[in-house]
């Protein structure tokens, strides 16, 4: 296409609004425009953006055996009710009534609507397995819509639903389906993670979020930058430290700490690392028993792990009436040290394996040094992974070390087992001649959050760096002195045409504007790869290519250009 | 695409619900199915209808120069305030509130949305003209949705938008759209018109439906079979006799006709053509004032063009207590001879051309014969076209007659002008650096009605008949004992794996069912070209090809086949 017959309109200064960096380019580049809070138009610029995000994923899951249909967005009540969601899906869900008065709502989701399409398609064994997918408008209203696309009410979303004998058939459709997603990722040249979700009541080996790495995720993920190993922070283990512990090697004693109530702040005044620092967390058992948590001081409790310790169950967090009351000393002292005998201690793996550590002295502005288990204090009652992963843990699967990030989700997976078709009575006809309900799984992708993920992961102070999977265009013809040149013309319509031929979605920027400015509009737009044609360069013989990503720009004989830039795109 | 792997459920019966064929059809053939009432999911068969349709709709709209771009399908209450429209749109807009009580619609159509984006990116003349699109769900809340997805309340639709800085500009736009709007109709194969349409209040010169030519259509046409033209019955023009009126030829008297109240039935008695009798038809015009409007028998009074005769303006019929108080005769029986000479008489163009006819004779069960102007009544007070036209009539383009026809509008252009940029006052600035209103024309295509439409027009017992263009797939290739025959199966996917790498899209049937269930499901879904392969044919070196549109089944070589299909593809 030619920048001519686009409609083209960036702008210099991003909404007040605009929190997000992915907002503020996405408006600057005029691939969105708002209509109303959490309402979006996708300019032609932007939509096409979106069409290619489409057409990958389209592309993954017909190749996976998914059939696509398309399903409406305005849903009756009846099937909700039935499902028993109407009740309990809360504001999110848009309920609608129409001229008659009947209830509606806009699909946030539509498992029951394909349910309610299986239990009458699907009759026999025979017809499994099959996954059905569409690509469409959903709309859920957030109470605060922000962050442009990446939470909008109304959203593109590629869901789909797989129907199965039984659960072994579930989960070969399920692997079939984080083989998609992660392709999808893959090609869309997006750094990402598959995270195992931790499946709460509902069960089933399998729920993964894909995480698209970048800095402004709501999600802390831990990962491994050598391997595909991801999770949530939360469900990270961590190990025991590949060192014993040491024998004892100080006498305990006093030290004086008037002022000093963090592991940081009495690792300052005595001059060591705060690795040799142990803290005291205070907290109350589900049935009032006193337990406390022993951590290294640099390290984090992580309340998934403890609740999942032997005996320890719900808890909360000590007050501090509460810990006076109980230890005869402030918070910012406690320690192990002659505590009661009743109290289950719970040290942390790295604790454990400590000797001749720091620790409060359980008495106001005193800590205790050169402490020992077995010998200051008892061995503690129970030894477990209670702590937060953090930068450097040996990663689970063995293959280095871990790294924290943030993650944004752009696609989920899920096996809902027989939730929905247990509710709706969706069932088949066995092998064996008996009724069973079919084994589900979902699967979602947030199709226009992608756009906005992918832009936090990939841009720079000038604009947008897309992959060439997505990018608008791939690549950037640019004429400087396209209406004041013939050779600069010939050139540019030559080299734009050649590539045009070859199947490379190519735009050709032929504004009479100033270089500088089809310059800056080409990377706000985050075009992966620009051709600069110029009288200077054609002199020459040359014209000039330069990535977007970075690099030096190359100077490339005008005959050679078309192939270059293949071959780039190649690359 | 093999069907092994494709979502095939046909149905021998349709719901008793549907009532046209097209519905009847795209149930059976498995390609739509009900979710509620006006809603229906796009099942994996008939998306790919859809699909295709969709993706000829985009290439012409493209062509034209027109940039696809996305809105949203929920739009804020404001804007259709602003234009006025809030209030009187009706019952078929889906209004909705959201979770802070804030008034939205779900679309019915998008020209408050686009002249709101149009009037803060288009602010300069040199950013004209535009032309934008989308193709997307909207929702109109018809009170009894009937026909399947002929009148669905969620449905598929292209509608697009031209801005354009004055009128000869628009008249550009409108003729683009025009022509793709054709082009889109001739790639899918279909007999269409373009037929001008009543632009009512708002002017312009332009208004167009592109109709469909089938049996079901609500509208009646009026078309000329050899050239491109046609025309609402109701703007039809019809022109006086060629032959201009005879000489008197009869002398005028009574005929007995006691029971004959109709012109065929006093035409039978009298064993003349209906043709040489005439009709009276008694009005009450806007001032009260009695109008008498005379038709040969065979005619039928075309109110539009009556209103628009000089001084009739709005007229009613007159009832039969006031025609028998002004004519002192029942109805049946009246006739223009020796009426009050201040009753307005309006001759049709054809009764003027009339001479020695029949006339009711004003009195109870007589007629009169041999009747003629200028001697036994006066010249007509005024004499006009204010019939319908009928078959045989001369079409108004020349070129030969008309005939008539039923059509189903698919699409809709129109000549908006400053409708909406003026009520939402979006401007521009123009070259002379005045403010101006964007002169706005929109164009609407029903995708998903256009399945239903071709359906109507081409389809017979068996099933659909669809163009190669719209087809599910274009080829089948059924192998008749696939999976007990090697050389079946050998020959079944060689010739398949030929067609898909030639770009063929072709579906092989590959299912173990008897042949002629096989061969019934291919015929239902109407897939144009179907090749079948067995034994008893391979034994001969042959497959057996057939068109569904009819035509005589032909054997061709085996080695032959792929090439023989996609020379009747290209065809």
């Amino acid at each position: 296409m030619r920048t001519s017959q686009l409609f083209l309109n960036t702008l210099k200064e991003a909404p007040s609004e605009a929190e997000l960096i992915s907002h503020k380019l996405m408006v600057r580049a005029g691939l969105i425009k708002k209509l109303g809070s959490g309402l979006y138009t996708w300019m032609p610029l932007g939509l096409r953006v979106l069409r290619k995000i489409e057409t990958i994923v389209r592309d993954e899951m017909n190749k996976a055996g998914a059939q696509e249909m398309l399903m409406p967005t305005i849903q009756p009540a009846e099937l909700w009710q039935e499902s028993g969601r109407w009740a309990v899906f809360g504001p999110q869900m848009l309920k609608i009534k129409d001229r008659h008065d009947r209830d509606f709502c806009y699909g946030p989701t539509h498992e029951e609507v394909i349910t309610d399409i299986a239990r009458s398609e699907l009759r026999s064994y025979k017809q499994l397995p099959q996954n059905w997918y569409q690509i469409q408008a959903k709309f859920r209203d957030e109470i605060r819509p922000r962050f442009g696309v990446m939470r909008a009410r109304e959203f593109v979303m590629k869901d789909s639903y797989s129907f199965d004998a039984d659960f072994a058939g579930l989960e070969v459709a399920y692997g079939k389906m984080y083989t998609a997603y992660s392709n999808v990722c893959t090609r869309l040249g997006l750094k990402f993670r598959a995270v195992a979700a931790d499946t709460g009541a509902i069960g089933g080996s399998g729920s993964h979020e894909f995480q698209v790495l970048a800095d402004a995720g709501e999600d802390l993920l831990a990962y491994n930058p050598d391997s595909d190993y991801a999770a949530n922070v939360e469900l990270a283990p961590a190990f025991a430290p590949e060192t014993p512990r040491a024998a004892p090697a100080e006498q305990m004693r006093d030290v004086d700490t008037p002022k000093q109530t963090t592991c940081e702040a009495v690792a300052q005044l005595l001059g060591i690392g705060i690795d040799r620092t142990v803290k005291l967390i205070a907290l109350v058992g589900g049935e009032g028993q006193f337990i406390v948590a022993l951590l290294r001081g640099d390290h984090s409790l992580n309340e998934v792990k403890l609740g999942k310790v032997a005996g320890v169950g719900e808890f909360r967090f000590a007050t501090e009436e509460e810990i006076r009351a109980r230890f005869n000393c402030p918070p910012g002292f406690l320690g192990p040290v002659g505590i009661a005998s009743d109290i289950t201690v719970i040290a942390d793996l790295t604790v454990n394996a400590m000797s001749d550590f720091v620790v409060g002295a359980n008495k106001p502005k005193f800590h205790l040094a050169g402490v020992n288990f077995g010998r200051d204090l008892p061995e503690p009652t129970v030894v477990a992974d209670i702590r937060n992963v953090v930068v450097g843990d040996k990663a689970p699967d063995g293959k280095g070390t871990l790294d924290i990030c943030r993650g944004i989700e752009v696609g989920h997976i899920f096996q809902l087992r027989t939730k929905y078709s247990a509710a709706l009575n969706a069932t088949y006809v066995a092998e064996d001649g008996s009724q069973k309900h079919f084994e589900m799984g979902c699967y979602g992708i947030g199709v226009s959050r992608i756009v906005a993920a992918a832009i936090e992961q990939n841009h720079d102070e000038r604009g947008i760096i897309f992959s060439a999977a997505m990018a608008p265009f791939e690549v950037a013809v640019v004429a400087v002195g396209y209406h004041r040149s013939e050779a600069v013309k010939a050139a540019a319509d030559a080299l734009y045409n050649a590539l045009i031929a070859a199947g490379v979605d190519a735009l050709l920027d032929d504004r009479n504007e100033r270089p500088g400015s089809m310059f800056a509009d080409m990377e706000l737009l985050g075009i992966p790869h620009r051709v600069t044609i110029g009288d200077k360069g054609l002199a020459e013989g040359a014209v000039e290519y330069v990535a977007r990503a970075g690099g030096e720009m190359q100077k490339v004989g005008v005959a050679d250009a078309a192939a270059f830039v293949r071959q780039r795109l190649a690359a």
